[in-house]
Protein backbone atom coordinates (compact mmCIF):
# COMPACT_ATOMS: atom_id res chain seq x y z
CA UNK A 1 0.00 0.00 0.00
CA UNK A 2 1.23 3.40 -0.75
CA UNK A 3 0.66 6.15 2.17
CA UNK A 4 -1.73 8.56 0.51
CA UNK A 5 -0.25 12.21 -0.23
CA UNK A 6 -1.61 15.01 1.41
CA UNK A 7 -0.52 17.58 -0.65
CA UNK A 8 -0.51 21.31 1.60
CA UNK A 9 1.35 24.51 1.98
CA UNK A 10 1.59 27.38 4.62
CA UNK A 11 -0.16 30.25 4.81
CA UNK A 12 -3.17 28.89 2.58
CA UNK A 13 -6.27 27.25 3.87
CA UNK A 14 -4.21 24.04 3.19
CA UNK A 15 -3.47 24.34 6.84
CA UNK A 16 -6.78 23.81 8.33
CA UNK A 17 -6.40 20.59 6.31
CA UNK A 18 -3.15 19.66 7.46
CA UNK A 19 -4.50 20.55 11.12
CA UNK A 20 -7.33 18.03 10.54
CA UNK A 21 -4.72 15.26 9.21
CA UNK A 22 -2.45 16.12 12.48
CA UNK A 23 -5.25 15.52 14.46
CA UNK A 24 -6.71 12.66 12.71
CA UNK A 25 -3.15 10.42 13.44
CA UNK A 26 -3.04 9.19 10.02
CA UNK A 27 0.64 7.88 8.57
CA UNK A 28 0.44 10.66 5.52
CA UNK A 29 3.59 11.62 3.06
CA UNK A 30 2.73 15.09 3.77
CA UNK A 31 3.99 17.72 1.14
CA UNK A 32 4.43 21.30 1.34
CA UNK A 33 4.49 23.15 -2.12
CA UNK A 34 5.08 26.63 -2.58
CA UNK A 35 2.09 28.61 -4.71
CA UNK A 36 4.72 31.28 -4.73
CA UNK A 37 6.74 29.52 -7.07
CA UNK A 38 3.77 28.62 -8.96
CA UNK A 39 4.17 24.96 -7.62
CA UNK A 40 0.17 24.17 -7.69
CA UNK A 41 0.37 24.88 -11.37
CA UNK A 42 2.99 22.28 -12.89
CA UNK A 43 2.12 19.30 -15.13
CA UNK A 44 2.70 17.51 -12.18
CA UNK A 45 0.79 18.88 -9.50
CA UNK A 46 -2.60 19.79 -12.16
CA UNK A 47 -2.27 15.59 -12.87
CA UNK A 48 -2.87 15.21 -9.36
CA UNK A 49 -5.40 17.83 -9.03
CA UNK A 50 -6.77 19.30 -12.01
CA UNK A 51 -8.25 22.82 -9.94
CA UNK A 52 -4.54 23.50 -8.99
CA UNK A 53 -5.66 24.19 -5.58
CA UNK A 54 -4.12 22.78 -2.24
CA UNK A 55 -5.36 20.95 0.19
CA UNK A 56 -5.49 18.14 -1.70
CA UNK A 57 -5.28 14.15 -0.70
CA UNK A 58 -4.26 11.66 -3.53
CA UNK A 59 -5.21 8.08 -2.99
CA UNK A 60 -2.49 6.54 -5.18
CA UNK A 61 -3.80 2.89 -4.85
CA UNK A 62 -7.20 3.86 -5.79
CA UNK A 63 -5.64 6.35 -8.20
CA UNK A 64 -8.32 9.18 -7.00
CA UNK A 65 -7.34 12.46 -5.53
CA UNK A 66 -10.12 14.11 -3.08
CA UNK A 67 -10.69 17.84 -2.60
CA UNK A 68 -12.60 20.64 -0.78
CA UNK A 69 -11.75 20.89 2.90
CA UNK A 70 -15.16 19.26 4.18
CA UNK A 71 -15.01 16.02 1.92
CA UNK A 72 -11.00 16.20 2.78
CA UNK A 73 -12.46 16.13 6.82
CA UNK A 74 -14.86 13.26 6.11
CA UNK A 75 -12.25 11.02 4.83
CA UNK A 76 -9.66 11.48 7.01
CA UNK A 77 -12.53 11.14 10.26
CA UNK A 78 -13.57 7.78 8.43
CA UNK A 79 -10.09 6.56 8.08
CA UNK A 80 -9.54 7.73 11.49
CA UNK A 81 -13.03 7.15 13.35
CA UNK A 82 -11.54 6.63 16.88
CA UNK A 83 -9.84 10.47 16.12
CA UNK A 84 -12.98 12.33 16.73
CA UNK A 85 -12.93 14.53 13.99
CA UNK A 86 -16.23 13.58 13.58
CA UNK A 87 -19.12 11.98 15.54
CA UNK A 88 -19.82 7.53 14.08
CA UNK A 89 -23.30 8.50 13.98
CA UNK A 90 -25.18 9.56 10.54
CA UNK A 91 -27.21 12.15 12.32
CA UNK A 92 -23.41 13.47 14.40
CA UNK A 93 -21.63 12.74 11.05
CA UNK A 94 -24.16 14.80 8.95
CA UNK A 95 -24.40 17.75 11.92
CA UNK A 96 -20.73 18.14 11.58
CA UNK A 97 -20.64 18.12 7.76
CA UNK A 98 -23.35 20.86 8.47
CA UNK A 99 -20.84 23.18 10.06
CA UNK A 100 -17.59 21.69 7.71
CA UNK A 101 -19.66 23.47 4.84
CA UNK A 102 -20.98 26.65 6.82
CA UNK A 103 -16.96 27.17 6.89
CA UNK A 104 -16.52 26.76 3.78
CA UNK A 105 -19.69 28.59 2.29
CA UNK A 106 -18.43 31.46 4.86
CA UNK A 107 -14.90 31.31 3.62
CA UNK A 108 -16.24 31.69 -0.11
CA UNK A 109 -18.79 34.37 0.32
CA UNK A 110 -17.19 36.36 2.87
CA UNK A 111 -13.46 35.53 3.33
CA UNK A 112 -12.03 35.09 0.27
CA UNK A 113 -13.71 37.82 -0.76
CA UNK A 114 -12.55 40.06 1.50
CA UNK A 115 -8.76 38.85 0.36
CA UNK A 116 -9.54 38.72 -3.01
CA UNK A 117 -11.72 41.91 -3.66
CA UNK A 118 -9.69 43.28 -6.69
CA UNK A 119 -10.05 40.11 -8.35
CA UNK A 120 -13.96 40.43 -8.21
CA UNK A 121 -13.98 44.20 -8.87
CA UNK A 122 -11.49 43.79 -11.97
CA UNK A 123 -8.75 45.27 -10.82
CA UNK A 124 -10.91 48.88 -9.58
CA UNK A 125 -9.53 49.65 -6.55
CA UNK A 126 -12.06 52.06 -5.13
CA UNK A 127 -14.78 49.19 -5.60
CA UNK A 128 -12.37 46.42 -4.17
CA UNK A 129 -12.30 48.71 -1.06
CA UNK A 130 -15.94 49.01 -0.56
CA UNK A 131 -16.48 45.17 -1.09
CA UNK A 132 -13.48 44.44 1.16
CA UNK A 133 -15.44 46.30 3.62
CA UNK A 134 -18.42 44.86 2.99
CA UNK A 135 -17.24 41.23 3.24
CA UNK A 136 -15.49 41.95 6.69
CA UNK A 137 -18.41 43.14 7.69
CA UNK A 138 -20.38 40.14 6.99
CA UNK A 139 -17.52 37.98 8.49
CA UNK A 140 -18.40 39.91 11.63
CA UNK A 141 -21.90 38.50 11.45
CA UNK A 142 -20.44 35.07 10.45
CA UNK A 143 -17.84 34.94 13.75
CA UNK A 144 -21.13 36.27 15.87
CA UNK A 145 -23.34 33.77 14.99
CA UNK A 146 -20.93 31.05 15.65
CA UNK A 147 -20.20 32.30 19.16
CA UNK A 148 -23.78 32.69 19.62
CA UNK A 149 -24.06 28.83 18.73
CA UNK A 150 -21.26 28.09 20.46
CA UNK A 151 -23.12 29.90 23.74
CA UNK A 152 -26.12 28.19 23.29
CA UNK A 153 -24.62 24.05 23.08
CA UNK A 154 -27.64 23.25 21.07
CA UNK A 155 -28.41 19.77 21.28
CA UNK A 156 -26.30 17.77 18.85
CA UNK A 157 -23.70 20.16 18.52
CA UNK A 158 -20.51 19.36 17.62
CA UNK A 159 -18.46 23.04 18.22
CA UNK A 160 -16.73 23.44 21.55
CA UNK A 161 -17.19 20.04 23.06
CA UNK A 162 -15.05 17.81 25.17
CA UNK A 163 -13.75 16.59 21.53
CA UNK A 164 -11.93 18.39 19.33
CA UNK A 165 -13.60 17.83 15.80
CA UNK A 166 -13.14 18.53 12.35
CA UNK A 167 -15.24 21.64 12.09
CA UNK A 168 -13.91 23.49 15.66
CA UNK A 169 -10.48 23.32 13.66
CA UNK A 170 -12.07 24.67 10.60
CA UNK A 171 -13.87 27.41 12.56
CA UNK A 172 -10.46 28.36 15.07
CA UNK A 173 -9.43 28.79 11.47
CA UNK A 174 -11.84 31.43 10.08
CA UNK A 175 -11.11 33.13 13.72
CA UNK A 176 -7.87 33.71 12.82
CA UNK A 177 -8.76 34.95 9.39
CA UNK A 178 -11.19 37.36 10.47
CA UNK A 179 -7.99 38.46 12.90
CA UNK A 180 -6.09 38.96 9.88
CA UNK A 181 -8.49 41.08 7.83
CA UNK A 182 -9.16 43.14 11.20
CA UNK A 183 -12.53 42.18 12.35
CA UNK A 184 -12.68 42.77 15.53
CA UNK A 185 -12.93 39.58 17.71
CA UNK A 186 -12.06 40.29 21.07
CA UNK A 187 -15.55 39.93 22.77
CA UNK A 188 -16.15 36.59 21.08
CA UNK A 189 -14.64 34.69 24.38
CA UNK A 190 -15.60 31.31 23.38
CA UNK A 191 -14.59 31.44 19.91
CA UNK A 192 -11.31 32.80 21.01
CA UNK A 193 -11.50 29.98 23.95
CA UNK A 194 -11.99 27.65 20.83
CA UNK A 195 -9.59 28.48 19.00
CA UNK A 196 -6.90 28.37 22.05
CA UNK A 197 -8.04 24.47 22.30
CA UNK A 198 -7.72 23.94 18.77
CA UNK A 199 -4.06 25.28 19.30
CA UNK A 200 -2.92 23.28 22.51
CA UNK A 201 -4.20 19.82 21.14
CA UNK A 202 -0.37 18.56 20.50
CA UNK A 203 -0.68 16.87 17.52
CA UNK A 204 -2.20 20.32 16.12
CA UNK A 205 0.62 22.08 17.79
CA UNK A 206 3.32 20.40 16.38
CA UNK A 207 1.85 20.64 12.82
CA UNK A 208 1.52 24.74 12.97
CA UNK A 209 4.93 24.68 14.38
CA UNK A 210 6.04 22.36 11.02
CA UNK A 211 4.45 25.49 9.24
CA UNK A 212 6.03 27.93 10.77
CA UNK A 213 9.50 26.21 10.37
CA UNK A 214 8.37 26.29 6.56
CA UNK A 215 7.21 29.86 6.82
CA UNK B 1 -41.12 7.76 14.98
CA UNK B 2 -42.35 11.49 14.04
CA UNK B 3 -41.34 11.72 10.40
CA UNK B 4 -38.10 13.98 9.47
CA UNK B 5 -39.56 17.56 7.66
CA UNK B 6 -38.46 18.88 5.33
CA UNK B 7 -38.45 22.25 5.27
CA UNK B 8 -38.34 24.00 2.01
CA UNK B 9 -39.12 26.72 -0.63
CA UNK B 10 -39.76 26.61 -4.40
CA UNK B 11 -37.74 29.48 -6.62
CA UNK B 12 -34.58 28.94 -4.21
CA UNK B 13 -31.72 26.51 -3.73
CA UNK B 14 -34.23 24.80 -1.39
CA UNK B 15 -35.17 23.10 -4.86
CA UNK B 16 -32.34 21.01 -4.93
CA UNK B 17 -32.74 19.56 -1.55
CA UNK B 18 -36.34 18.48 -2.58
CA UNK B 19 -35.24 17.31 -5.48
CA UNK B 20 -32.59 15.27 -3.50
CA UNK B 21 -35.20 14.04 -1.35
CA UNK B 22 -37.38 13.32 -3.74
CA UNK B 23 -34.71 11.12 -5.03
CA UNK B 24 -34.05 9.65 -2.04
CA UNK B 25 -37.56 7.71 -1.97
CA UNK B 26 -37.48 8.63 1.87
CA UNK B 27 -41.02 9.33 3.48
CA UNK B 28 -40.71 12.64 4.39
CA UNK B 29 -42.93 15.61 5.66
CA UNK B 30 -42.30 17.90 3.01
CA UNK B 31 -43.21 22.24 3.97
CA UNK B 32 -43.51 24.33 1.86
CA UNK B 33 -42.69 28.18 2.98
CA UNK B 34 -43.05 31.40 1.31
CA UNK B 35 -39.72 33.96 1.66
CA UNK B 36 -42.23 36.01 0.25
CA UNK B 37 -44.19 36.16 3.19
CA UNK B 38 -41.42 35.99 5.54
CA UNK B 39 -42.44 32.79 6.70
CA UNK B 40 -38.66 32.18 7.10
CA UNK B 41 -38.26 35.00 10.11
CA UNK B 42 -40.54 33.91 12.12
CA UNK B 43 -40.21 32.68 15.60
CA UNK B 44 -41.16 28.89 15.33
CA UNK B 45 -39.08 28.63 12.10
CA UNK B 46 -35.69 30.50 13.94
CA UNK B 47 -36.64 27.86 16.44
CA UNK B 48 -36.00 25.03 14.17
CA UNK B 49 -33.58 26.53 11.93
CA UNK B 50 -31.78 29.48 13.90
CA UNK B 51 -29.76 31.00 10.32
CA UNK B 52 -33.63 31.43 8.71
CA UNK B 53 -32.87 29.78 5.80
CA UNK B 54 -34.27 26.46 3.54
CA UNK B 55 -33.65 24.03 2.76
CA UNK B 56 -33.32 22.65 6.40
CA UNK B 57 -34.24 18.57 7.66
CA UNK B 58 -35.98 18.73 11.20
CA UNK B 59 -35.60 15.35 12.49
CA UNK B 60 -38.22 16.09 15.60
CA UNK B 61 -37.54 12.60 17.61
CA UNK B 62 -33.63 13.88 17.70
CA UNK B 63 -34.25 17.19 18.47
CA UNK B 64 -31.83 17.66 15.47
CA UNK B 65 -31.62 19.79 12.27
CA UNK B 66 -29.39 19.85 9.60
CA UNK B 67 -28.99 22.61 6.80
CA UNK B 68 -26.23 23.13 4.68
CA UNK B 69 -26.86 21.45 1.14
CA UNK B 70 -24.19 18.75 1.29
CA UNK B 71 -24.91 17.72 4.62
CA UNK B 72 -28.23 17.65 4.04
CA UNK B 73 -27.32 15.14 1.04
CA UNK B 74 -24.97 13.27 3.26
CA UNK B 75 -28.15 12.18 5.76
CA UNK B 76 -30.26 11.69 2.73
CA UNK B 77 -27.89 9.14 1.26
CA UNK B 78 -27.47 7.33 4.33
CA UNK B 79 -30.92 7.53 5.18
CA UNK B 80 -31.56 5.61 1.91
CA UNK B 81 -28.17 4.12 0.85
CA UNK B 82 -29.85 2.29 -1.79
CA UNK B 83 -31.12 5.45 -3.75
CA UNK B 84 -27.10 5.89 -4.74
CA UNK B 85 -27.26 9.60 -4.24
CA UNK B 86 -23.46 8.93 -3.12
CA UNK B 87 -21.38 6.09 -3.46
CA UNK B 88 -21.48 3.50 -0.33
CA UNK B 89 -17.47 3.37 0.37
CA UNK B 90 -15.79 6.04 1.87
CA UNK B 91 -13.81 6.63 -0.75
CA UNK B 92 -16.83 6.99 -3.21
CA UNK B 93 -18.71 9.40 -0.84
CA UNK B 94 -16.14 11.43 -0.03
CA UNK B 95 -15.37 11.82 -3.68
CA UNK B 96 -19.28 12.71 -4.01
CA UNK B 97 -18.78 15.34 -0.97
CA UNK B 98 -15.95 17.29 -2.92
CA UNK B 99 -18.23 17.31 -5.52
CA UNK B 100 -21.55 18.49 -3.76
CA UNK B 101 -18.70 21.25 -1.54
CA UNK B 102 -17.68 22.51 -4.72
CA UNK B 103 -21.07 23.13 -6.23
CA UNK B 104 -21.94 24.60 -2.80
CA UNK B 105 -18.46 26.92 -2.56
CA UNK B 106 -18.81 28.22 -6.22
CA UNK B 107 -22.90 28.83 -5.71
CA UNK B 108 -21.16 30.86 -2.53
CA UNK B 109 -18.34 32.33 -4.43
CA UNK B 110 -20.39 33.52 -7.66
CA UNK B 111 -23.52 32.50 -8.18
CA UNK B 112 -25.00 34.09 -5.32
CA UNK B 113 -22.83 37.15 -5.63
CA UNK B 114 -24.38 37.64 -9.18
CA UNK B 115 -27.22 37.15 -7.70
CA UNK B 116 -27.37 39.62 -4.57
CA UNK B 117 -24.13 42.01 -6.13
CA UNK B 118 -26.39 44.64 -4.80
CA UNK B 119 -25.88 43.43 -1.36
CA UNK B 120 -22.17 43.02 -1.55
CA UNK B 121 -21.92 46.66 -2.70
CA UNK B 122 -23.73 48.22 -0.26
CA UNK B 123 -26.40 49.73 -2.38
CA UNK B 124 -24.02 51.02 -5.21
CA UNK B 125 -25.96 50.36 -8.76
CA UNK B 126 -22.54 50.88 -10.68
CA UNK B 127 -20.44 48.96 -8.59
CA UNK B 128 -22.82 46.29 -8.58
CA UNK B 129 -22.99 46.32 -12.13
CA UNK B 130 -19.63 45.80 -12.13
CA UNK B 131 -19.56 42.96 -9.85
CA UNK B 132 -22.27 41.00 -11.23
CA UNK B 133 -20.57 41.05 -14.22
CA UNK B 134 -17.59 39.42 -12.74
CA UNK B 135 -19.35 36.80 -11.19
CA UNK B 136 -21.16 36.08 -14.58
CA UNK B 137 -17.64 35.34 -15.97
CA UNK B 138 -16.76 33.16 -12.78
CA UNK B 139 -20.02 31.19 -12.99
CA UNK B 140 -19.16 30.80 -16.77
CA UNK B 141 -15.73 29.41 -15.73
CA UNK B 142 -16.88 27.10 -12.74
CA UNK B 143 -19.63 25.63 -15.48
CA UNK B 144 -16.72 25.14 -18.43
CA UNK B 145 -14.81 23.54 -15.75
CA UNK B 146 -17.50 20.94 -14.58
CA UNK B 147 -18.11 20.17 -18.55
CA UNK B 148 -14.46 19.24 -18.83
CA UNK B 149 -14.43 17.25 -15.91
CA UNK B 150 -17.66 15.08 -17.37
CA UNK B 151 -15.91 15.11 -20.51
CA UNK B 152 -12.63 13.05 -18.90
CA UNK B 153 -14.75 11.04 -16.60
CA UNK B 154 -11.63 10.49 -14.49
CA UNK B 155 -11.38 7.79 -12.25
CA UNK B 156 -13.50 7.57 -9.19
CA UNK B 157 -15.87 10.37 -10.64
CA UNK B 158 -19.64 10.70 -9.51
CA UNK B 159 -20.99 12.80 -12.08
CA UNK B 160 -22.69 11.55 -15.11
CA UNK B 161 -22.34 8.44 -14.64
CA UNK B 162 -25.76 5.79 -15.07
CA UNK B 163 -27.06 6.07 -11.58
CA UNK B 164 -27.94 9.93 -10.92
CA UNK B 165 -26.26 11.04 -7.59
CA UNK B 166 -26.51 13.62 -5.49
CA UNK B 167 -24.14 15.67 -7.08
CA UNK B 168 -26.03 15.23 -10.89
CA UNK B 169 -28.65 16.94 -9.04
CA UNK B 170 -26.79 20.23 -7.35
CA UNK B 171 -24.42 20.30 -10.86
CA UNK B 172 -27.73 20.55 -12.86
CA UNK B 173 -29.14 23.24 -10.64
CA UNK B 174 -25.76 25.35 -10.87
CA UNK B 175 -26.78 25.20 -14.73
CA UNK B 176 -29.94 26.29 -14.36
CA UNK B 177 -28.57 29.25 -12.50
CA UNK B 178 -25.63 30.33 -15.14
CA UNK B 179 -29.34 30.38 -17.77
CA UNK B 180 -31.06 33.17 -14.90
CA UNK B 181 -28.05 34.79 -15.11
CA UNK B 182 -27.72 34.86 -18.85
CA UNK B 183 -24.13 32.62 -18.94
CA UNK B 184 -23.62 31.19 -22.21
CA UNK B 185 -24.07 27.23 -21.95
CA UNK B 186 -25.50 25.89 -25.30
CA UNK B 187 -21.84 24.93 -26.14
CA UNK B 188 -21.89 22.75 -22.80
CA UNK B 189 -23.42 19.47 -24.09
CA UNK B 190 -22.49 17.26 -21.20
CA UNK B 191 -23.49 19.61 -18.71
CA UNK B 192 -27.10 20.11 -20.83
CA UNK B 193 -27.35 16.02 -21.76
CA UNK B 194 -26.53 15.62 -17.59
CA UNK B 195 -29.20 18.72 -16.97
CA UNK B 196 -32.02 16.70 -19.02
CA UNK B 197 -31.20 12.95 -17.12
CA UNK B 198 -31.64 14.49 -13.87
CA UNK B 199 -35.11 16.27 -14.96
CA UNK B 200 -35.85 13.06 -16.67
CA UNK B 201 -35.89 10.77 -12.96
CA UNK B 202 -39.71 10.62 -12.46
CA UNK B 203 -39.37 11.50 -8.95
CA UNK B 204 -37.22 14.65 -9.74
CA UNK B 205 -39.91 15.34 -12.14
CA UNK B 206 -42.77 14.86 -9.76
CA UNK B 207 -40.98 17.41 -7.29
CA UNK B 208 -40.39 20.32 -9.54
CA UNK B 209 -43.87 19.11 -11.33
CA UNK B 210 -45.21 20.36 -7.73
CA UNK B 211 -42.97 23.43 -7.43
CA UNK B 212 -44.36 24.42 -10.38
CA UNK B 213 -47.84 24.11 -9.34
CA UNK B 214 -46.72 26.43 -5.38
CA UNK B 215 -45.30 29.01 -7.94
Amino acid sequence: MTKPILWTSTRTSGSIVHQMAAASGLDLDIRFISLRKGEHRTPEFLAVNPKGEVAAIQVPDAGVTITEIPAMALWLAEAAPESGLLPKDPLGRAKGMEWLCWCHFRMANTFTIAFQAKRFTGGDEAAAAALKATAATRAREALEFAEAQLVKQASGTVLGTAQVTAPDIFLAALLAFGGFLGVATDDLTHLKALGAKVAAVPAIAAALAREQEIG
